[in-house]
C-alpha cells in the first residue's frame, strides 16, 4: 500500500509550537545506535542505567529519574507524587497544566488546582499566598504543593534568585515545589546557568524535565530531585498508564540530549531566533509586543485580520481571540531565513492592512 | 559526557516479551523519512492521514484511529469510551488489563472488572454469562462491555466463529465488545486470515491494535470499529495523557507495519519460531507443554530449579511459580539459531537437573 | 454508659450557619410517623412514592427525584450526570462546589471547575462567557455545564428573569444548567414565588433541592428537572456512595417539609431574622454591610478585634480574614430576640473597640 | 399537600434485609433529646464529643471515630485510608465492597480488589497467599490491605482466634487489616464476646462500625483502631462526600446505641429470631440449608417457583438464581410470631409445590 518515503514537505516552516519541528538528527543517530538486539524491558536496560549517570551529573546524587512518555504524563504524576489525596496544587491561572490537559490533573490525578492570575505567567511568594491558607480546614482542599513553569507558558523566565525564594516560602509553609520543566533548556540556556542551578539547588522538589520540545521524539522525564518528598513514582508512572515497554529509546534519546551539550546548542539557536523574530517585529508600526522575550516564544497583538491572513504561509496559533494577541515559538531547528521570511511577511501583511 | 555510541551487547538474545526486542529496520526507515521540516502537532499531520487510508483498508470505511503511545493506554482508553461511568467490563482473569496494569483499568478507567477463570485465556458465552447478569440493579457495576485477548496472554486463539459468537452474545445483551490486539497480527498471520476478518468482520466494537510488540519503537492505536459506540475519544485521549505531539513518528511506524506486508512478516517468524521452540521441547523428558502453541507463546513447566539457570543465559518470566510453569516468548528478530541455542540450554539444564 | 438524655445546653444560639440549628418539630414528626414495621429498603418505600407526588406537584411532571445525603453528594452527582467525563462546570469562583466541597467535584466526580470571579456571587451571560469557549479543542477541559447557586454563598439572589437569560444563554452554546439550591426556599420565599418560576419553568435542567438548612435533619435530593439531560441517576448516586438504605426517613422529611408550606415559612422566618439583624447593625457606626441582603445571610466588616470579642458568646464565621469581613447566618429557630441581643453585643463591641 | 401521618402498613413484615426495619425507640428517643438549639456543625458538638467516650471504652485510647452516612461510604473510605493510590486490597469475591457497592471502591476509592472464592465468605491465610504476593513488582496493583466482614454476608463468623490469625499474617507481610463490621453487634453477641475482643484486641486496623443494620436510622462509623495506620480520614471523609453537618444526630445515635447494651439486646434478639427460624425449616422436608447460621441470617435452597410464591407475603432475595438459594434476615424488631408465620408459610408452600 504505501512505502516509507517521506510524505511531507520538508520546507514547511511554522512558527506554532516547538512542537512542530521533528528529531535533532544526533537524536536519531542515537535512537539507531540502541537498536538490535535484546534488552530487559521497562527500563531495566543499559540505556536507562545510563541515563540515571547523566542526571545525576546534572542534578545530583539524590535524584531519581523516571521517564515518560509526554509532558502532562510528566506533570500529572509528578504533582500527584508530591499530595495525599487530598492535596490541592497552587498555579499560575495560565499554567500548561491548568489550561492545556483537559483537566488530566483533576481528573486522573484527582488533585485540585489553586490558580493565581498572574501579568506575565509568573508566581510570586506574594502571589502564592493568595492561595495557600487553609490548612487543617477540612472542607479546603488542602494546598500542599506549589507549580511553576521555567520558562513560562508567556516566554518569561524565574531567576536563580526568584525561584530559591519561591521554594523557601513555600517549604517554610509545609509544602512541595514543582517545576514543570517542559522548556527548561531554553531557561538555563537563557540564564547562562546550569540546569542544576535553577532546579536542585534553588530547592525544587519534582521536575518534569522536557525532550520533545527540544528536539527529541517523544518523551519527558520526571526528576525527584527530593525523592523522599515523591514516593511510589514506579508505581503511579506504571498505573497512570506512562511506563514505555522499550523504554532504552526514550533512555537514548536523553541521553543524547543532555549527556552532550546538545539540549544548550538546541535552546540557544531557538532562544536566538526569537530574539532575532522580536528585533525584526519590534521595528514594525502596528505590532505590539505584549511579553518580554525571554527564552523562544514571542507574544504580540496585530492588528484585525492580519494574523489570519500570515497563517496562509506561516502556521501560529492565537493566544487570546478577544485583544488579537498571538504567541510565536522558535525551535531548534529555526533558521534565520524563517525568521527574516517571517518578519517580512508581517511587515508586508501589516502594511497592508492599515 | 557521552556520544551516541551503543551501549548495549547487541548479541544478547532473550524469550521474556515481545518487547525485548528492538525497533525492526524498516521501521527505523520510517522514522528518519518523516523527519525534518515542520508538522502540525497532536495528529493534523500527514502522516496520521495516510494512516487513516491504510487502517481504512484494513477496517472498512467506518472505522476511526486513535494512535497512543502504550498498551495500557490503549486498553484502558478504548473500553472508557464504550462505558457510561457505571460500566463494568466482563474479562477473563488472566487479560492483561486484569493483571498487568497495575489497576489502570480501574483507578483511570473507572471501571470494575467481573473477572472469570478461564482453562486458556479464552472467554465463550456461557464463561461471560457468569459475570453478565444484573441489568438495572443500582448495586452491581453494570457489566456492559466485554474484553476479549487476540491472541490471548497464554498464546492460544479464537477462531473467527468464536469471536463471532461472542459478538453476537454480547451484542444481544446490550453490551459492546472489545479486543485487545497488542499481538492482533500473530494471531491473523496464524488463522491465515485478514486482520479485518477477526475485528470488524467478526463483530468487535473497539480495538487496542499493537504496534510495539511486532517491531515498533513506541505505540499502539485506539481503532474504533463502531465509532457511534465509542464517542469522546479525542477528549478520553488527551485527558488521560495519551496525545502525542509529534504524532507524525506514532503513525508514520503504523504505516510501514501495517501499510505493507512487514505485520504479518513480523508476525509470522515470531510465530514459526514458536512453533519451532514447541518442537523441540517436547521432545524433552521433563518438560511438559501447558497450552496449545497458537501464536509466539510456549508455556512449560520444567523440574524444580532449571529454570533460575537457565536465566543465566536468557531471560525468561517465571508464570506461575507454585507449579514451575514458565513462559517463553518469540518475536520477530528471534532466528532459528536463537531457538536451537534455546532449546539446547534447556536440554542440557533438564538433563543435568535429573 | 449514658442514657438518651440531652447532653447539650439548648440555649447555646449562633449565627455560623444554617446547619448549626436542629430539627423542625414538625420534621421529627414526621420521622416518628414513618417508623415501626418493614419498608422495602433503597427507595421503594411508600414515603419515597409519596416524595415523588409532591415534587411533581412543585417542579412538574417531568421531574425525577433521587434524595441523597448532603449537599456535596447532590452536586457533584448531579453535575457528574449532566456530563460526559471530558466535561467542565463554569462557576463563580466563591461557589460552594470551589471553596467548599475539598475538591470532591474534581477528586468523586472528575469534573474541572472553570471559575469566574463576580462582585456579588451571581454569574451573568457575559461572565460566564469568560470561561465557556474552546468547545471541540481537545486540550481544554470542554464547559459542558454551568452552575448557580440560588440564593448565592454571598446571600444574593436571581430574579427569575436573570436565571431566564443564564438558561437561555446556556442552552444556546448545547451547556446544560444546574442550580445549587442548598437555600432554594429562601430564595423563592424571598422573590415570593413559586419553586417552580425559579426552576423548571426558568430552564434549570439539575436542582441540588436543600433540607437540611432549612430544618432537616440530614437529607438534600437531586431533582432532575430534565430527566433526559442527567441519565443514569440510580447508579450514580450507588456508585457515589449516597444511597440511602432506609430511604424511606429521608423521603419522609421532605414530604413535611415540602408537602406542606412549612419550607416557605421556616425560611421566611430565616430571611425575616436576616433583614432585622441587617437593620439593627446598619445603624451601628463602625460597621459596614458588604453584599446586599437579599436571603437570611449579612455581610459585614468589623473593626479589628471585634469579630473575635463577639465569639465569646456567638459563634460566627469570618470570610475574608484579610479584609475583616463576616457572614451571619440566620435559620428556621432564630428568634426576634436572639437577633437583638446579637445586634445589642455588636454595638456594644463595636462601641468599646473605638 | 400531606401532613405527617404515617403513610405505611406497619404490620408489613420482610426477611429481606435488617435495613427493611425502622429505628429503634431508644434511638428516636436520643435523636429528639439531641435536638433544639443550636450546636457547632460538622462534628464539633457535644455529641460527637459523647462518642469519642463511648467508643473509646469499646475500642481502646487509641482509637479515633469518624461518622459517615453509610457503610459503603465507611468501606471505601477506611480501606482508601489504609492505602497508597497504588494499593490493592484481597477480600473474599462475596464480600460486599465487591459485589454491591458498584464500583465505588474501586470509582472512587480508586483502589483494586483482589478477589478470593470462599466456601463461606470467611479469608483464611491460606486463602489470602492466593492474591497477596507481587510486591515491588509495578505492574501488580500492590496488596497492601485486607478486608473481612464480621459477621460475614453468608452469615458466618469468624472467631477471635480466626482474626488474630489473619491479622498476624496480614502484618506479617506488611499489609493492614480492614473489617466491614455492618453487622459486628451480631459477630460480638453471637460469640458471646467484647467489640474490643474481635476488633482492636484481635489486630484489626480499621473498622466499618455498623449502625444501620442495628436499628439506626442512619449513620455507620469510621473507627481507626491503629489511626497511624490511616491517615488523613477527616480530609477524606470529606472529600469523599460523607461529612454530616448536624453530625450531631448521628453522634447521637451511636451514644444511643453502643453506649448502653441496646447494640448487644437488639443483636441478640436478631440472632435469636435466625436460629428459630432455621430450626423450624430444617425440619422441613424440601428445604436444605446451605451456610450455618451464626449470626442473623438463613441461606437455603426451595424448590423452584417457591420462592416467588412466598415473596406475595414476605419480601426477601434471592442470593443464587441458578441454585434457587434464597437469604432471609432477622432484625432487632422481628418477632417469634414473625419468624413462625413465616416458617409455616414455607412449609405450605413447600408442600403445596411437591
Amino acid at each position: 500500500m504505501t512505502d516509507t518515503a517521506s510524505l511531507h514537505d520538508p520546507a514547511l516552516r511554522a512558527f506554532a509550537s516547538d512542537n512542530y519541528s521533528g528529531v535533532h538528527p544526533e537524536i536519531i543517530d542515537a535512537l539507531t545506535a540502541a537498536n538490535l538486539g535484546h534488552q530487559v524491558a521497562y527500563g531495566e536496560d543499559v540505556y536507562t542505567a545510563k541515563l540515571r549517570e547523566v542526571f545525576t551529573e546534572h542534578f545530583g546524587n539524590r535524584m531519581r529519574a523516571f521517564p515518560v512518555f509526554n509532558g502532562t504524563g510528566a506533570n500529572v504524576i509528578g504533582l500527584q507524587s508530591l499530595l495525599p489525596r487530598w492535596g490541592a496544587v497552587v498555579c499560575a491561572s495560565t499554567a500548561h497544566i491548568n489550561v492545556d490537559e483537559n483537566g488530566a490533573p483533576e481528573r486522573v490525578g484527582g488533585m485540585k488546582l489553586l490558580t493565581v492570575p498572574t501579568p506575565d505567567g509568573k508566581l510570586t511568594p506574594e502571589l502564592i499566598d493568595r492561595e495557600a491558607w487553609g490548612w487543617g480546614d477540612e472542607h479546603r482542599a488542602q494546598p500542599l504543593a506549589v507549580s511553576i513553569t521555567q520558562s513560562t507558558e508567556l516566554g518569561t523566565l524565574y531567576t536563580v534568585e526568584e525561584i530559591q525564594a519561591i521554594a523557601d516560602h513555600v517549604h517554610a509553609r509545609g509544602m512541595k515545589l514543582h517545576m514543570d520543566g517542559a522548556r527548561l533548556g531554553n531557561a538555563a540556556a537563557s540564564l547562562g546557568v546550569s540546569l542544576r542551578a535553577i532546579t536542585t539547588d534553588a530547592g525544587v522538589d519534582i521536575l518534569s524535565l522536557g525532550g520533545t520540545k527540544n528536539g527529541m521524539m517523544y518523551g519527558e522525564c520526571i526528576v525527584a530531585l527530593d525523592p523522599d518528598a515523591a514516593p511510589g513514582l514506579d508505581y503511579l508512572r506504571k498505573m497512570n498508564m506512562q511506563l514505555a515497554s522499550k523504554m532504552r529509546f526514550v533512555s537514548a534519546q536523553f541521553i543524547a540530549l543532555y549527556g552532550t551539550d546538545l539540549w544548550r546548542r538546541s535552546a540557544s539557536t531557538a532562544n536566538a531566533m526569537a530574539a532575532r523574530l522580536r528585533a525584526a517585529v519590534e521595528k514594525i508600526d502596528g505590532v505590539t509586543l505584549t511579553q518580554p522575550t525571554q527564552a523562544n516564544a514571542v507574544f504580540a497583538t496585530l492588528p484585525a485580520g492580519v494574523a489570519d491572513k500570515l497563517r496562509d504561509q506561516f502556521r501560529f496559533y492565537d493566544w487570546d481571540q478577544a485583544t488579537g494577541e498571538v504567541r510565536w515559538m522558535c525551535t531548534f531547528d529555526t533558521s534565520e531565513a524563517d525568521v527574516d521570511a517571517f518578519a517580512a511577511a508581517i511587515a508586508s501583511e501589516v502594511s497592508a492592512a492599515r
